[in-house]
């Protein structure tokens, strides 16, 4: 943790003003939001970095219940209303409301307070969960696992309240803010959940509240995400390691037979070739298309960046090909490799892949189309580990985990009126705005849509090279800073 | 260590008798072997283990010169004149030396005292270097690292002149022991060494006592092995990880990159694609064929123990492709796998790859061909780790670490005399054996031709499946008996 953070000031009791009340700020909400980071920062850090210091992983039920009640006394503290949701074996749900008086819409502000799995090891700091600061080109970030995905955006919520009250700002709205606990896990009970508090979790647009603004810098406001699965694909050799002198050319490798089945499913420009793939996608509305014309073009500046001498898509825009599914390999193993290596034939290779869908997919059937892609390679597919006699009677064996869930793309339409409305009120804190189709990750939105019949929009707040998923994930300071402007005047939106 | 093992007792002082000695034998030497070994099974296991014992890993160097210092004391217990051969930063050589007079021929033992590094969690005892004895299908086995790779070869060696000493059978060739520290690290100064002590390793022929027998059980004696080198490559990503939903489709993938470049090199039977890989391979002689058709083929009970539902070479026997050289993946990796697994486009893959040569092809000419086909494939081919500018400057960079270190195949031919007397030697003992052209393990044989002149035959002793180079390496107890017999014999060579 930072030396130079204080001592949290205590808090003060803070009363919500409606539009009756009788003291009105002359502030716009941006404005109050500003002034008031700028007299507390230290104790802003003090309760982020308090937050980031507890551990969240999904599967950490322990930790995981301490962040909720953490987060429920960060709300009542401010007086919101607060409770935890629970479903059968769901973690918690952190719930607020705040109801106001005379208010014709309700909003849902949404973030997720659980963390991606941490390999501590490959951190610098060694220590996901001790906040670290560090300046990177002359600008402060603050380095945690969660930092940016996506606690940063539950300080924002809860700062921007903080400034309305001290300014004397009324809200508007009915607003309730759900920070769901397992997001990083695949938010496996989300449904169960959404279906169990329908009354509760309603509203006239839940404002996802996850991601990472435009590369440019420039705030983004985006209108769905694509959908996410996974699956893991394990093949094999023989059932031990053999000396790679003894049986080399005889016993088959299973490093060069993955390396061969993964090879095939994508062209040398990354497009995607497993038969059926591209099926069904539903194409971008004429606003849609236009939105990716008028956005920043941040690829030259990206390839420098992350030291590319090249892209995938065949020259189109990042930002067009987030708008197709993906298939990615996350990773894979067989054996062992630099110091550890040895002249072995391996026993197995494993490769674990993800696949991104948009508007028109089906999650589990696009798994399916990798695992008819993979039969038809020549390989029985099973998905249970194959004892020796099913080795024995099958040429090629492939086991393929498939994720038990997924969730499909959603797609808001740009021309609704929340839809122009939210533009308008962003663009009152953040001036002109980037207004994306979709966003390339994957939040579970469909199921919100499905179960509450609520349109969903994404404001982000966090730094595009954040590090979210992996080791040292860090939020640029300014970005929570703008990020509190941002949900001060959306929390204040009538 | 086994807990039956007894104290090691007193060695006896052995004097070891020529054709002149007074007192001769009417056993054989495989008697005198099997009648010694029945008699002392304890004390040779003492002895066995207590090397075993002494971690044994090349770069190892304090470990190392325990297993030296070891050794020569197992010599001279046994008045053989001992020392250790050095050279410059090389791990010594072993050296025992029992001059016989009247001797007409110099009979030269070649074993490995250094063994495969090791991963001890991957062990089942997760201690490599603690040997245990386990009973596998009704037999006994020793499980520690270099137990048949290659100690067991130098136990058997010496526990033989124990025999052939206690049954009073005379000597009649000079016997020199070469036992050296970092034959698994690449023999990196065996060349050195034997310029070095030119006087001390020549002989009539060298033994190359390593290896595993015939997997039919049959002991086999083989007349070349594989050359051997191998190589390291590191293709580029994106030079952090990055959110697979944020970036994939654009950002080009690592681990996909490696996939198809690997693919590329082999057909889905396991034949090599890289241009020019076979060329200048010298064909077998009909003798060679002729002792490969007469050899068991043991390629279905393989199939079967290994799980394997197929294998690589299109339908030829085991021993006919290993006269063929190899490409083999020994192992790859990319980000990471199974519950570590996260949605990011990885930022390296690598892949670890050992070439096996045979008669006719260089290990430099080798590796330059398979860094041809990767250059070929658009890569930027480098021989350090690439930065930005060198990454953004070209479309695909690979790192390719080349080992400085290889050696080439040999092939004795089977017509020499000498190589005719050693199968008649063997088969005295061991009964009809399996004569191979070339074994398909490497070892340094070229630079014994090359430096001393003299012809390599390698006799092994271990059990084919004794997962050598791999964790949980075993020796079969009946084949270290076996192998004293074979010693045994060989050491009465004329």
């Amino acid at each position: 943790m930072a030396s130079h953070l204080v001592k949290v000031a205590p808090t003060v009791a803070i009363v919500f003003c409606c539009g009756i009340c009788g003291v009105l700020s002359a502030q716009t909400p941006k404005d109050a939001a500003h002034g008031w980071r700028v007299a507390h920062e230290e104790q802003i850090l003090q309760e982020f970095t308090g937050l980031l210091s507890i551990p969240n992983v999904a599967n950490d039920k322990a930790n995981i219940r301490r962040n909720a009640d953490r987060l429920v006394g960060m709300l009542e503290r401010r007086h919101v209303a607060a409770k935890l949701l629970l479903a059968g074996d769901a973690n918690p749900v952190v719930y607020g409301e705040i109801k106001t008086a005379g208010a014709k819409r309700t909003i849902v502000f949404y973030a997720h307070y659980d963390g991606q799995p941490v390999t501590p090891e490959e951190w610098d700091s060694k220590a996901p969960f001790t906040p670290m600061t560090r300046t990177v080109n002359g600008e402060t970030r603050i380095y945690a696992r969660s930092s940016s995905d996506d606690k940063a955006a539950i300080l924002a919520q809860l700062t921007a309240l903080d400034a309305l009250q001290a300014a004397h700002i009324p809200l508007r709205a009915n607003l309730r803010f759900v920070w769901e606990g397992e997001e990083e896990a695949g938010s496996t009970h989300l449904r169960e959940v959404l279906e169990k508090y329908r009354d509760e979790l309603g509203g006239d647009v839940w404002l996802i509240c996850d991601g990472p603004v435009d590369q440019s810098g420039r705030q983004s406001v985006v209108f769905g995400a694509r959908g996410v699965t996974h699956l893991e694909i394990t093949v094999y050799g023989p059932n031990r390691e053999l000396h790679s002198g003894h049986y080399g050319n005889w016993a088959p490798n299973p490093a060069m037979m993955l390396a061969q089945l993964l090879a095939g499913m994508k062209d040398a420009t990354g497009q995607v070739l497993i038969p059926h793939f591209y099926d069904g996608v539903i194409p971008l509305s004429g606003l849609e298309k236009q939105a990716i014309a008028d956005a920043p073009r941040n690829e030259d500046k990206l390839r420098q960046e992350f030291g590319l001498g090249r892209s995938d898509g065949g020259g189109q825009s990042l930002l067009a090909v987030l708008n197709e599914p993906s298939l990615n390999i996350d990773g894979f193993s067989s054996a062992r490799t630099g110091s550890k290596a040895n002249n072995v034939i391996p026993s197995t290779a494993t490769a674990d892949i993800d696949l991104r869908l948009v508007k028109g997919l089906d999650w589990k059937t696009q798994q399916q189309r990798v695992v008819d892609y993979i039969a038809a390679q020549g390989y029985f597919v099973t998905d249970t580990t194959p004892d020796k006699g099913m080795l024995v009677d099958h040429p090629r064996v492939a086991l393929v985990k498939l994720d038990a869930v997924g969730y499909n793309a959603v797609r808001t339409p740009m021309d609704l009126p929340i839809s122009q409305e939210v533009i308008a009120v962003v663009e009152s804190a953040r001036g002109p705005v980037v207004k994306l189709p979709t966003m390339g990750g994957s939040v579970p939105l469909e199921m919100i849509e499905q179960t509450l019949g609520t349109p969903t929009i994404t404001v982000p707040i966090a730094n595009y090279d954040n590090n979210q998923h992996s080791a040292n994930e860090n939020i640029r300071l300014q970005n929570l800073w703008d990020g509190i402007e941002t949900m001060a005047a959306l929390e204040t939106m009538e």
